[in-house]
């Protein structure tokens, strides 16, 4: 055991007014929302205020500062500890108004901390577990980007996780990947209350905690977190080490509340005005409500106010690097693309276009990456241990390792969600674009961080690969059907299921160009001829769906297809042009970009006075939207099956004779 | 440390003939199929055939046997190793054409184990981890059963997991509910091969597993998984201890293939004809593919004829208790509903219809419960630590222990995905009718298992609550808005969302009956009308959707609503109709039942000669189906917020008079 106890200090019932001032806000603003968490903000009140007061490098007259250290409050439903820590510190936007506005509409004082809300908000957290491996991800992030400026990058990151975060399995993922990568500046604190919704953690869990972390090359220390002194030495060693460390801070829940304190009745609920007024009698707090006397603010001001100076040292650091290394790592940080990456792609478009490869869209994905990975510097690939399936390595890309962070590759491992959840951190940090693989079935596993990719609007490119039952004899357990709607469904993700090389490069290009939005990319493991053959300048992806090819006789049909069923719809064309009937395709890679065009263009692509059949190896939920109720769908509603992918499309039906069949019925 | 390490014996590189004809049949398959994976049964052949010809209890030829060993393949892929052992063993099912016939169309032997397809096959594995956690649910299951029927049941569970499995946040869900209940039959054999499809797992993880099982609770053993004597020894001493055991197996992977052994090329991809030459020589197997010697056979085959001894001298165990103990177990195994449920329900029905409660929809299905625990003694209740707020408990219920297993209520600690999983082992155990509660948003954390109970067709009912925005401050990370649509979006998942307490016992109903199919119960945190007040001996939840409230005028308008928007449905009718526009509302509780019905029934419920309204607080997706293009849709498409429930409604326009305009805009 690498455990450094630490021994309990005579004064370790010790509180001062500055972590009372966050107990009162807690609860006072708990109480005037009637709704809300008092428990854990004064549980750690102690362990906030050391942290703040004497080790968090931030500045917060200057939120977006770069080297600032991150400070991740993963038990988001503690949110009033967060708030009260801006507003004290002097968050220009954290008024006392906004703090009396506690889980109010269009506050800045969300039930849980929401990114983009307030400045000082690092990252949306209260979905358990996830604020630790976003928190992964930033200090992964940190560590690439001082393997790159090593002279102006040089920050901790900083997690306040509960019970509930390290019971939650992406706990685990989280930890052991930091375990394995070293990242010695990520410091976790754990509120070891013992409390859950439930009662006593002993309900329901047993675990040893330290030497779980310890299993996963960790450094643990153990305090009691109402000792200041304890907490402060704890912190100091922590960041000594040459690995990630778990400080376990026992706490008393709601600590002040003399009746409630330590039970579960305190943490999702307001104390109640008698137990809060006991409350401030336990903790010598006589003040009024959302009153904090002027000495104490002082002193938290004054914990803001010292910031300016890092943060003004820093601006000299940075201003007496070279002007190349500054720009560099401006841009870095802007995550703008380089001007002359759109030109890139236009040549190598239209090269594809010529030589019209046959590629799987897998294929078409790396190799559009190729080009990619070339000229934009900041995208960082990975996988979830299945790189070689997914094929998101390119040449340009070295691996990560816990010796060397210059390179631009993770092995993720099998940690889907622990992917996704740490891309989200990477892209929150700023200097990256990350963008990571696995099979588009495992998105269920990952999709609790796909969700907060969109809530939080941030830049994750999600390369799902061997996309429907196309991926023949692994079977329905790896056979996606219902995933593409589940993903169209969910607000603001944009997802792309190209048919061919030349859709795969535009779409690649959308969702490197949408800067607040996360992308899916559905690709296929099986090969698809190239149904773009003539070149065209615009990228017509871009706009969601457009008519691919014309009918060549009286338009009686239009058939709508995504991604590899393009390939089938085409030859349905033929078949049905062969036998008079009028028909066009229309190839829709993206619902999200379809829906932002205007009135007519949908109409003019959708062309409602034909008979409409959708084509897609996926379920029919949402596709009437464009097919009409009367309109046909020719895809899979059930589970898949194990056997070679073209047996399969035969088998549920998913050929150009039963499109041809669905449209005949309907003329 | 508790570990007890076994001395690597002299004759560790033994490895009989036995082992061989699994590592023969496993080559060979995936070569006939040209896909597959052969890497992991050749590496685990040794332990494998250690375990089923030294400890596993089971009769081939009654693989219902309800007190043989469980016996769960997590690393699923490596499916070939059970095909393979059943085969050998002699059930009856899986001849040797069916192994010839590997991952082909309609055969037994799905790339991946499919529950249902053959028997012996426990449960549906490949989603990696999950075999981990069902095992679980099933070891639970078995120390439940126990509890109630302790001379007849007494079996061991064991699992083989993988380096992938491990990787799995849902492991440590698993591994630690495991260890806090004490789960000491369930035996894990970890296939310790170092390789994962990326290459070395160096490449993406440094745990040290034994630590890391022993600080859950367990006992953990180490040996050489390719030296017989070894792993009995180890087996032998895992089922006496009194904690859930992890058997460290070090092995090779593709152990035989002289060349591949030990890389990941040997991981997911056939040897070749070359390499599976020389693996022949090598293993000293000189058999023609799929032959194997009568000798070999003969041996394996006893070792499934003894099964029959077991299953025998069981047998007159059951026939010797009370008639009336041996009927309790039968009736627990078949899952039958006690008859006079229907009667009960009904009378309850009536009586809530009488007395009007304006109950939120969770609350409801407490009520339910607090009826239908009374009448069902194998329901087992659970909630991912929030009791308090899915009120999944009813006085009934005890809760599970370590100490005492005869309760019927368990508390899964804040892990959802290890609690649907779980309840995914404990329903195919059989026994009981596992229902489980967390929010509804967090689906998205126990999807993956939401996505096994459906494909395995298992009667497993998840009570989700707080079921929209209006569960108010919480704010957009716990308020679900696509949630229902990607949960219909999925097969032979039954989605429910009654409107009031008498559609909520329907749906109970309903759920309970459905022995094929999961059920998610999407229940209101806010208090809802009763909307039902006529009885009606019918359960009208049944058909999916029904007429609720008729026109008294001439009908122009139809309401379509779910759940907790029934009530403002009712209200718009109500100004609707005060201004002369006749309108109906239909009450739609489940799309799935609904599209169960004949299309008469669905062309009268859904009446397109009407303006039809859809009213749904989330996403509109696959409403047109019932809508048209030119239906309208109340609802909500984005992301939700923090504030008070009525804040919402008003902001996000789910409001009668937001019906009402959308009605008159329409007609």
């Amino acid at each position: 055991m690498n455990k450094i106890g630490l021994k309990s200090s005579p004064n370790s019932s010790k509180h001062d007014n500055m972590a009372n001032a966050i107990r009162a806000l807690s609860m006072d603003a708990v109480q005037a929302a009637n709704s809300g968490h008092p428990g854990m903000p004064m549980g750690m009140a102690d362990v906030a205020t050391v942290l703040f007061s004497k080790f968090l490098k931030f500045d917060p007259a200057k939120p977006d500062w770069p080297d600032r250290d991150r400070f991740v409050l993963s038990a988001g439903h503690g949110s009033m500890l967060l708030y009260s820590l801006l507003h004290l510190t002097g968050y220009k936007d954290m008024t006392l108004e906004e703090i009396k506005n506690f889980r109010q509409l269009d506050s800045k004082t969300a039930g849980h901390p929401e990114f983009g809300h307030a400045d000082g908000v690092e990252t949306t957290t209260g979905p358990l577990g996830q604020g630790l491996a976003m928190a992964v991800g930033m200090a992964l992030a940190e560590k690439m980007q001082a393997a790159r400026f090593k002279e102006i990058v040089d920050h901790y990151t900083y997690v306040i996780a509960g019970d509930g975060c390290l019971m939650e399995g992406i706990s685990h993922e989280a930890i052991s990947f930091a375990g394995h990568l070293k990242l010695n500046k990520l410091i976790v604190l754990w509120d070891d209350n013992s409390i859950s919704i439930d009662g006593s953690t002993d309900l329901a869990v047993s675990d040893d905690q330290a030497k779980r972390f310890e299993a996963h090359g960790w450094d643990v220390l153990s305090v009691d977190g109402h000792d200041a002194a304890q907490i402060e030495k704890a912190i100091a060693a922590a960041q000594k080490t040459d690995k990630p460390s778990m400080i376990a801070c026992r706490t008393t829940i709601g600590f002040g509340a003399p009746n409630k304190q330590g039970t579960s009745g305190v943490h999702g609920a307001p104390l109640g005005d008698e137990e809060i007024a006991l409350a401030r009698k336990e903790l010598g707090w006589p003040h009024e409500p959302f009153d904090i006397p002027n000495d104490i603010l002082d002193k938290w001001r004054c914990v803001g106010t010292m910031g300016a100076r890092h943060s003004a040292a820093w601006e000299e650091t940075l201003k007496a690097l070279p002007a190349d290394v500054q720009s560099d790592f401006k841009n870095s940080l802007s995550g703008n693309l380089p001007t002359d990456l759109e030109d890139t792609l236009l040549e190598y478009k239209r090269q594809l276009s010529e030589d019209a490869p046959a590629w799987a869209t897998r294929k078409s994905s790396q190799e559009a990456l190729k080009v990619i990975n070339e000229k934009v510097s900041i995208t960082v690939g990975g996988s979830a241990d299945l790189t070689g399936s997914n094929l998101t390595l390119t040449p340009q890309l070295q691996p990560v390792t816990a010796d060397d962070f210059s390179g631009r590759y993770i092995y993720y491992g099998v940690r889907e969600f622990g992917m996704a959840a740490i891309m989200n951190g990477m892209a929150l940090h700023k200097g990256f674009i990350p963008y990571g693989g696995t099979f588009m079935v495992f998105t269920d596993y990952a999709r609790p961080a796909i969700r907060l990719s969109a809530l939080m609007e941030q830049r994750v490119i999600y390369v799902m690969t061997h996309d429907s039952i196309g991926l023949g004899e692994d079977g329905p357990t790896h056979q996606p059907v219902e995933h593409l709607a589940a993903l169209r469904a969910m607000p603001n993700v944009q997802v792309f299921r190209p048919a061919d090389a030349v859709e795969t490069a535009e779409c690649w290009q959308v969702a490197l160009q949408s800067k607040s939005s996360p992308s899916i990319l559905s690709l296929s493991r099986q090969g698809l001829e190239l149904a773009r053959k003539t070149h065209t300048a615009e990228n017509l992806c871009a706009k969601g769906g457009y008519e691919l090819a014309a009918a060549n006789l009286d338009v009686k049909v239009s058939l709508l297809a995504t991604g590899s069923e393009v390939t089938i719809a085409l030859k349905a064309q033929k078949m049905l042009e062969s036998e008079g009937i009028g028909t066009r395709v229309v190839s829709m890679p993206s619902w999200e970009l379809f829906e932002k065009q205007d009135d007519a263009y949908k109409k003019e692509t959708l062309r409602e006075d034909t008979v409409r059949i959708a084509v897609e190896a996926g379920c029919s939920m949402g596709w009437e939207k464009y097919t009409g109720t009367d309109g046909g769908f020719i895809g899979i509603n059930s589970f898949g099956a194990s056997a070679p992918a073209g047996d399969l499309y035969k088998h549920f039906g998913i050929t150009a004779e039963a499109i041809v069949a669905a449209a005949k019925d309907r003329l």
